[in-house]
């Protein structure tokens, strides 16, 4: 728990005690930061502040920076009033949206100067206060987006926050932020959400069917409708120019089934799908780096995990990934350990000779596809 | 590992010792089948001999029933082929598409009655012998696909191997079966593929902003664009009466994103999902279970995930579920306990107890949303 001196705010205050803000406050609280919460809902003050993420804003009490973590469609509302209450603050933000709130404010007359744009790339499904963590920002990227207006103060006051946060701070241009998200973030949303969507109208039975592909594919369509309505809007532009190109290779897909052979037009789109998907960061935030699975069949019960992780930790082998497989209606899971691939000899023999049901390692050739390979089932 | 003795076949054939044709002879070996394995590959065939699938075919031996696990493009040469060579037996098929390779089988006068269409629910992203399990269809749904024409001896021998292997047989009729994998596995696929296919021309640095929502819904693009070429071609009618409707809302959307105002379409859109997302089944088969998730901070080295499980075991805790968490860049993790919601209490006292660095519990009103909630993180 290191913090820079740098800019060594003491006083923070947070607009908003929802998951974000929530987070943030548990972080600065942790380094010693007085936090201030404030929020439309007490309650949630309330509850943020039992969490430990800092104590209630008495009206009228200075800050030195204050953080608005509120909704895209209230940040412009929240910077003119939050620049009035606290003259001699600068201000931050953590909304999923950077151009479209600066332009609503600068168009209000807000003080560009003193507000420096940010958006960690943090989140859960869940929402609330409750769901807050000190490190949900550890280690994860941290977008600040000065631009020509910001000040010194205000873009060093913002990163402050997000290192003592320990986020890894990436400075880019609002602009760019915005459409980064659009590819990144929305356009994932809105196509679980409209897969998702098609489920309505599957008949009982067929949903029998569906294997952890689905699920997986459509994860995120559990999230909150209205923010994200908001968020689409008030990201209506890049958002846009993110879905064309989908909407036309699905046009594509779609006549080349209509009519012809679709056999080259499938084998076409998968491949870029394929050539697409490995271009994600994987662990550690490199290229997905190989490892291989090790399969082992384990009762279902309290313990025989731990015994398992115990035993491959006497062998001497980390384990660097994990999954559990359940099968529906039987007392056994299948768990699958991710190790370095020239450790899987030492890991199977060892868990052999302990009486583990190891499976036959995966052929090298079958190697090396990296963990995420390993991971999920259809 | 129990057979039902109905039909009590002794010998059986797998023609194609790919994934599902070695896990299928990995289960029926151990029930103590007779199984004689070919493949155009007799690599294949030796690997999943070494594995304990079965014995090479010798010219000529007959078996009581012949199980095709071809892809589905090959399987009418299959069918024709093998029910001249094994005049007296029975086949059964594990194709993703039913219809139109019975149509294109029944047009070069093969024999029907014989022949029972199936299709166990399960597979990998990866494929080959080496990935087999003799395990892979235990508690999954295992559709049989009888028609008018199909014998009482060939369904009842169909059924008799989806059983031996575990699975959990439904019977549909072909096109249903075709229908429903339009939805619910054809469907996701080409939605990842397309979703996926968007990240080729992403900027390395908006990369950077990926997160595990993006990993999530792009999981299946990594899949072979050979195989899922054929199945989509196959199943042509049902995958373009699945995307069209996906089509239809795309379109909407991005018209509502075009012109006025979008708040109401994407909001509407997302709430869509989330009803088509929660009719998806969870573990055990039914609806997803309400569990609550225990977050626990844990160094990243051998042996720390195994002395927490270890603890919660010893605290009479039995852990449903377990995500890992990983931070990028420093060497912590989270390890998310997934646990019954009236048990929560009890561990996170016994796990502070023992010294862990427990997260606070989340409300009550957060909790029973279901595993798949507190499992995956943006």
């Amino acid at each position: 728990m290191t913090t820079t001196a740098a800019a060594g705010l003491t006083t923070v205050g947070i607009v908003g005690t929802g998951l974000i803000g929530t987070s943030v406050g548990l972080a600065l609280r942790a380094a010693g930061v007085d936090v201030l919460l404030d929020d439309v809902d007490q309650q949630r003050v309330r509850l943020a502040g039992q969490l430990g993420a800092g104590r209630g804003w008495p009206a009228g009490e200075a800050v030195q920076h204050v953080v608005l973590a509120v909704p895209p469609a209230r940040l412009p509302d929240a910077v003119l009033r939050w620049q009035r209450e606290q003259p001699d603050s600068t201000l931050s933000d953590v909304s999923s949206v950077q151009v479209e709130p600066r332009r609503a404010a600068a168009a209000r007359d807000a003080d560009l100067s003193r507000w420096c744009g940010g958006h960690p790339m943090a989140g859960r499904e869940r929402s609330g206060p409750a769901a807050a963590r000190g490190d949900l920002f550890a280690g994860r990227t941290w977008v600040l987006c000065p631009d020509a207006h910001t000040s010194e103060a205000a873009r060093a006051d913002a990163a402050w926050v997000a290192r003592t946060c320990r986020g890894q701070v990436t400075m880019l241009e609002p602009a760019e932020h915005d459409e980064a998200v659009a590819l990144v973030s929305h356009l994932p949303q809105l196509v679980a959400s409209l897969l998702a969507a098609q489920l309505e109208a599957v008949p009982a039975p067929a949903l029998l069917l569906a294997a952890q592909g689905l699920r997986d594919t459509t994860r995120l369509a559990g999230s909150d409708a209205q923010l994200w309505a908001q968020i689409v809007a008030a990201n209506r532009p890049a958002v846009l120019a993110a879905l064309r190109p989908l909407q036309r290779d699905l046009g594509r897909l779609v006549d080349a089934l209509g009519s012809g052979d679709p056999t080259a037009a499938v084998e076409w789109l998968v491949r870029r799908g394929s050539a697409g998907h490995r271009r994600l960061p994987g662990k550690h935030g490199g290229r997905v780096v190989g490892f291989a699975s090790v399969p082992v069949v384990v009762a279902d019960r309290p313990g025989e995990l731990a015994r398992l992780l115990a035993d491959a930790a006497t062998i001497g082998v980390n384990v660097e990934d994990l999954a559990v497989e359940h099968d529906p209606g039987r007392a056994v899971g299948v768990i699958e350990l991710a190790v370095k691939p020239e450790r899987t000899g030492v890991l199977i023999d060892g868990l052999q000779a302990r009486g583990w049901a190891v499976h036959p390692a995966p052929s090298t050739e079958e190697m090396g596809r990296g963990v995420e390979q390993v991971l999920p089932h259809r």
